[in-house]
């Protein structure tokens, strides 16, 4: 089969949200975030590669496309296209209907940055958090930036869109603590931490939003080390979720 | 004084490392970033701002230029320009002839994305460490990239570029512990680890290169809490920066 205007109309249409939705599908480039939404039993509607590419993939269920890597070129988002790009099917993710209540989840208060969402997925992955939930602001998952940031983390990771007021309220009456990160917080490293919980990370500008705050109970903090006294440090919001991330799971070695 | 011809030249110049490194100059963009380099006694050479902006730097010493903001979108590197750009001369940052034995520094190997360096730079700052060893291959940190994604951070960090193996071995010379992350390493989070050192970063593909692996006195290891036991997960090398620097900091509490 060869590459059809249709297809690559397709793909350039779901470089946006609407369309993204609409169908239910997402689009992944290169060998190994492709290997790896595989591994992870994600099902592709189209795959399309290179002719030497496409041998490792001749196995696979959904359409095979062969194409030159000029073609591939034209389709790619990426400032160095690779020699595979696949339309995938969207996984239906839902939360269960019970959360966990032995299990770290991230809740995320509308970030906006895709790469910040995708790092933050992939470190979720690297800590072994199973669920994060977005607020209906936060930026999509399946936008392209996202998925290649999270270097095929968005695989093992459940992410879930939802009201996030309604999500954090429905936590409280099931007795799961909420955290989030504040200036009058407790020092985080001094903090006991539960190996349980969500935590909940603010957008990039505002950080967590008033009506959210409310929901939080246990305020923490992370100290900074500066010591030239002009107090202009911030830290990144998934530099900020690393080490907020990397202090809970510590604690429960 | 009006946007010259050749005021534009020169900022779309700078765009390109070769042009300052000749001319020692490099561009920030936005009122805060601005103010942050003015307050660490960075000095510009031109600013330019809308009427309205350009009142709060009216004291300042350089070239004031008034432009619309029309003009200064067409100059701007930004996805959403600010209303004031300015050129300002690069610090002449030097490494003490002596390195401090009481400090903790951060030396990059080849790291090549700038938004990985801002954002390494950015935290280097938040956790009080004023110096970051770069070797010669790694991203400029004039590069507007970088700039915009220290937000200011780069007014409180000595950034020095150096043939990083020599630098090492001189480290080695005065006794100074070299740090690295290896799959072989001890589990940070049970390492007892001194205030002071040299935290070696490797490049995003690649790690640490042999040439420097010789020259770690102590491997470390971040492990991963993943459970699902496909052992793809990996993490990006600003966030584990910040966990090593994170694990660093609480132990001198």
């Amino acid at each position: 089969m060869a590459l059809s205007k249709n297809k690559i109309k397709l793909i350039q249409s779901l470089s946006k949200k609407k369309y993204r939705d609409e169908m239910g599908l997402f689009v992944a480039e290169g060998e190994k975030l492709i290997h790896q939404l595989l591994a992870a039993q994600f099902k592709f509607q189209t795959l399309i590669a290179t002719p030497l590419m496409m041998e490792q993939f001749s196995t696979s269920n959904g359409d095979l496309v062969e194409a030159s890597y000029d073609e591939i070129k034209k389709i790619s988002s990426l400032i160095t296209p690779q020699e595979v790009v696949a339309i995938f099917y969207q996984p239906k993710n839902n939360l269960p209907e019970a959360l966990q209540k032995n299990e770290l989840m991230i809740a995320l208060d509308d970030i906006q940055d895709p790469g910040n969402l995708g790092t933050i997925i992939r470190l979720a992955s690297w800590f072994g958090i199973k669920q994060v939930i977005c607020s209906l602001k936060t930026a999509d998952c399946y936008n392209s930036k996202v998925i290649q940031a999270t270097m095929g983390a968005i695989a093992h990771v459940n992410i879930y869109y939802s009201n996030l007021k309604d999500f954090l309220e429905t936590a409280h009456r099931q007795q799961i603590k909420v955290y989030g990160t504040f200036l009058e917080g407790d020092n985080i490293y001094q903090s006991a931490l539960l190996p349980d919980g969500i935590i909940v990370m603010g957008n990039e500008g505002n950080g967590i939003s008033p009506d959210i705050e409310k929901l939080i109970d246990h305020k923490l903090f992370i100290p900074t080390f500066a010591t030239n006294g002009q107090n202009v440090e911030s830290l990144n919001v998934s530099v900020a979720a690393a080490i907020i991330c990397s202090e809970f799971k510590r604690k429960t070695i």
